[in-house]
């Protein structure tokens, strides 16, 4: 039989949560052995995940190792954590214990002192986890309902805004990507979703994928907003990318953002089941090529930056906001149940930068997608 | 020379968080040698870790792995994160790496591959972390401001609500935990600081401690209100608690609080340096004790149940809810600078549940109130 371990809170591993279907601040153990899935907790959480959890059975810690004491005759001042993962190894004779990549040093070191054989699990600990089923898909799909809101308090603040010596105003007062953010942050939070880190990004700053945002925004300067908000309720993300403009855009500008949109589209087509992550990667690559956008490091006397398309085509998306599978150079082939963003960019600070991202679900016939905001891009 | 070696992202570990000052999304190798603070991160987080964090030294992932490949005379293929860790090893010349707690089994089953000596560091990674500074010590005290502003919108709720049929209802509609909870977080929300898991729950759902509460409040039940918000701008937790009741409050109810307050002013006049940790937490069982309340498990069909006072004393407050030190049977000598909740609390489901929460920094002479929230805990 497999033993599977897991020692983690729900908020620190998404695997945990998935197990669980509970929030429980602290690290924890839990096991899955064939259909049994177990967790061993503290007294203090023990009838609260006994009601309300997805585990088959619930054990109070103590009584755990009192009952392992007895059973593997240690002496109970000797039991910790690895001698309970030891017990459930003997009643389930498995040959060894698989552990996830994230899994913590401390109980590692634990289960080798005692001679335990562990077998790490590369990638997705839970394979199942990364086809989601109906009703993750209709949790993914409602969390990018949040993000277009996002996108509708972002493109009527653009649209109303006016523009004085370059800066953009709203209502008389400076729009800042710092005041953006939190209007969209707000109009979220009204609708039981998170999304503490959305970008909010123009110009230069744009040009690092990772940056938040930060000063006025400005005119006739390309706009990244990004928002994956988590769904409070459910613990699903959304993650949808849209990029305006307001005032004149360049014909460098509109060349730019015409080349993501057309990549996105050729990604989109390919994706279906058993194709690979990589051959749409490679598909995003080849066609920005064709669209003359060369990907390199420019070495400068400050630091080095990278331009052109700096980031993969897309992750997987659920309770983590990237997961398995990607559509990067490593991807694998796809199957039917995986939820995938689609978002190529381009980056170039003498231009500006432009991403667009949507989310798709793969399916029998192709893909579905699960994210919708058509938008205007740019407003005089 | 020590070398101190981390993989994880700033969300995943605040020990990254204290050493870097910058959020990045995904895990990234950080190196302490001595002085020298190091981060190896992708081309992707390059430019904005380089000039905004607190590093000393940050490499790009692809062109450390060129020069390891380099030094080492190792083919560049073969050159991962284990052989990076090795080349920082070798330059350092200390004996071993040290790792954290939860540093991820797969680079540590690299390192052992590869034949580097490893030491576990138990607790703080970062000893020094126990310790606040003086700006610290500000960023809790304000954190301690959102709780505090966040009971103010509890108690005027609950003070203007009204009773019917046993149920608190408020401008006519039902005032439910969910309700205030949401009205707790918008007001924090307004003022940059998030508290996901706000604790309001009556009756005999405060008796367990972690549950967040649901559905409607009551009329004569003990309410507790745990708020412990995060900064987002400094990323410093409060942590604060208080004990509510709307209606009439029975004679043991009003021991049942009066017995919390008296063991928090006990525990309060403990504390100061030198005292060990474990002797704040016997002071407050000795308390509880003296007042005839008793701390049991409770056998019964569906579950058991564990009533008196369940938990610990205290714990370490900062970038995380619970860090070191602890206020706890295990807790250690206290020093100046450490930071502390203070939340004795005492659940029986016949009574109700009762626990009330303040923050202290220790300092020469004694300790200081990093929180303040005087209030009424009674309405008529």
């Amino acid at each position: 039989m497999k033993l599977k371990c897991l020692y983690a809170s729900d908020e620190a591993s998404s695997d945990v949560l998935y197990l669980s279907g509970i929030q429980v601040p602290d690290a924890y153990l839990s096991i899955v052995m064939g259909n049994r899935k177990i967790a061993v907790v503290s007294q203090l959480e023990y009838s609260r995940v006994k009601a309300t959890s997805k585990y088959t059975e619930v054990y109070e810690l103590n009584a755990m190792k009192a009952e392992v004491s007895h059973t593997l005759k240690v002496p109970l001042i000797k039991v910790g954590l690895a001698q309970i993962i030891l017990y459930f190894k003997t009643i389930s004779q498995a040959e060894f214990v698989e552990i996830p990549e994230d899994f913590p040093a401390f109980l590692l070191l634990g289960l080798q002192e005692i001679g335990i054989k562990v077998k790490l699990v590369e990638g997705s600990f839970f394979q199942e986890r990364e086809q989601k089923s109906a009703s993750e898909i209709k949790s993914i799909t409602n969390a990018n309902k949040a993000s277009a809101l996002g996108f509708k308090v972002a493109e009527s603040a653009l649209k109303e805004s006016k523009i004085k010596e370059g800066k953009l105003y709203l209502d008389g007062s400076l729009l800042s990507s710092e005041r953006l953010r939190f209007m969209i942050e707000s109009a979220l939070f009204e609708k039981g979703a998170t999304a503490p880190t959305t970008i909010v990004a123009g110009g230069v700053q744009a040009c690092d994928p990772h940056q938040i945002g930060h000063g006025a925004l400005r005119a006739d300067e390309l706009i990244i907003i990004d928002i994956f908000p988590k769904i409070k309720s459910s613990g699903y993300h959304g993650d949808m990318t849209r990029t305006f403009l307001k005032g004149k855009a360049s014909d460098a500008q509109r060349a730019l953002v015409q080349s993501v949109r057309s990549a996105q589209k050729i990604a989109l087509a390919k994706i279906k089941p058993k194709v690979y992550g990589s051959t749409v990667h490679a598909a995003v690559v080849e066609s920005f090529t064709k669209d003359g956008y060369k990907t390199e490091k420019r070495t400068n006397t400050v630091t080095d930056t990278y331009v052109g398309f700096i980031h993969s085509t897309g992750h997987g998306l659920g309770l983590d906001v990237h997961e398995f599978p990607s559509l990067s150079p490593k991807g694998k082939a796809l199957k039917v149940g995986h939820v995938v963003t689609v978002e190529p960019g381009l980056y170039y600070p003498e231009i500006g930068a432009c991403r667009i991202e949507d989310v798709v679900a793969v399916t029998q016939e192709g893909s579905k997608k699960l994210s919708s905001y058509p938008y205007t891009w740019q407003f005089a």
